[in-house]
């Protein structure tokens, strides 16, 4: 990561942004959602990798590993997300980029509180109805152009459904709409690739890294709906088993999870990366 | 299009939006760039009818007809772009939408000129390498994910480069970074449907339901490189014919396009609803 980088427009508490923004014109650039407890981040190395590597994709330069480094110790006491927000800024013409670009990026500090009885007793889930289009230019990286997972999210109000899990437009399983996703089958845990669509998560390369987590290619929905465990996990929530599953139309999958011992040792790896308490068994 | 929304936080010239608003956070909303001349706008009918149609499709309420109405003749004297930028306002859970939304409308006045070079001579273009993904939910609309868009204008800084071809990942013909595509063959102009991906333009729409332009469903890039004579154009910049075609890695493709009688002819019909000037057949 380059230490050299004119950041221009920082923004420390400053609750607005240029009209010109790129950001808001385009979805030019990337987010990132970091857990900071007490102004001490959680998997800060993987959050500033993938903003580098996003920024590297999209074309412009992301603000240096000692610029980054100032944030979370701006942080007030307590659980928070900070979520940064680094866009190419303003300026080129209409789509054409400005060279050089003169990025922006902005921060909030949003008060976070878990939701333990999601990790102990778990979650249902439902089968998003949108499918997600492939795009490998912009597959993995966590740019601002969002509207399939607003519109996904959007498919349910029932507040007993936790999440949604999304398919590909080849009915391949991909993610949930704020989530990864793994199952456990063969005597491993695996999650889908990315390379096509969906977000990389910091958590998810982070359990791939230590061996937790295998990546399924081409994994179609029976893969889930025939597996023993599954659960849906980020960076921030930590790790939710899930339990039971409804398709687009509320009606149940033929899937049944069970909370078991594969699913606590994973979700004690993901909360100790996180600093998130561990669960008991209570089964 | 309802005459009661309540659109909140709008902008008359405020150059800043809020940080929190969910068009930054997820290109969570949309955009139109309508062609002013003295505080007239052109293809008006369109351009609102467009914007209310992709606010249905994300699920949330344009501005009222009448609202819209009083933006144009805010307008300094001249050619302008009346930019408008409808967000779904702030609010919602991470992706999930707030319910009701309370959208936001900004707006700006960019001054605007022609190029009547590009109208008399025609312009050459090139062949992006980036492939639009498919996603029907999205397409036809002018919506603030325009990360494709982008990427594929930086694939050229060779300013005698004036636009690039967008084929689908099936190669399937379907536009260009900011314009629509015609071709003419079998006596008929033709333009890509726009089912799976890309932006309906107005002056699209306006050519196709006076009958000037055809839709081909499916249309390989054998058909734009066989056709006698074919075009660029949107509802700012009016019609520029395309003499000739690069491929992505800067060689020419076997097309020959001639500026003709039927160029001519649809840029007429084209500049008449612009109100741009007619151009003389110099050959």
């Amino acid at each position: 990561m380059a230490d050299d980088v004119n950041v221009t427009g920082m923004v420390e508490s400053d609750p607005t942004i240029a009209l010109t923004d790129r950001g808001l014109a385009y979805g030019d650039g990337l987010f990132e959602t970091v857990l900071l407890r007490d102004g001490v981040a959680r998997l800060w190395d993987e959050h500033c990798e993938r903003l580098s590597q996003g920024a590297q994709r999209l074309g412009f330069e992301a603000p240096s590993r000692a610029w980054l480094d100032a944030l979370p110790g701006k942080a007030p006491a307590g659980e928070h997300v900070l979520k940064i927000t680094l866009t190419r800024g303003s300026g080129g013409r209409g789509y054409r980029p400005p060279l050089p670009a003169e990025p922006r990026c902005y921060w909030q500090f949003i008060p976070f509180t878990p939701m333990p009885e999601r990790w102990v007793q778990g979650i249902t889930v439902r089968l998003c109805r949108l499918r997600l289009a492939c795009q490998p230019v912009l597959a993995g990286i966590k740019h601002l152009n969002r509207l399939e997972n607003v519109l996904a999210r959007q498919e349910w109000q029932d507040d007993t459904i936790a999440e949604g899990i999304l398919l590909n437009d080849r009915d391949q399983l991909i993610e949930a709409t704020a989530m990864n996703l793994a199952w456990h089958d063969q005597g491993r845990w695996w999650t889908p690739a990315l390379t096509e669509c969906g977000v990389e998560g910091t958590l998810r390369r982070a359990l791939i890294e230590r061996g937790h987590l295998s990546v399924a290619d081409h994994a179609p929905l029976s893969r889930l709906l025939n597996s023993q465990s599954a659960c849906l996990f980020n960076s921030v929530q930590g790790l939710w088993p899930i339990v039971m599953c409804h398709d687009a139309d509320g009606h149940d999958t033929p899937g049944q999870w069970r909370i078991d011992e594969a699913v606590r040792c994973l979700q004690r790896e993901a909360h100790t990366l996180l600093g998130h308490p561990p669960v008991l068994s209570t089964s």
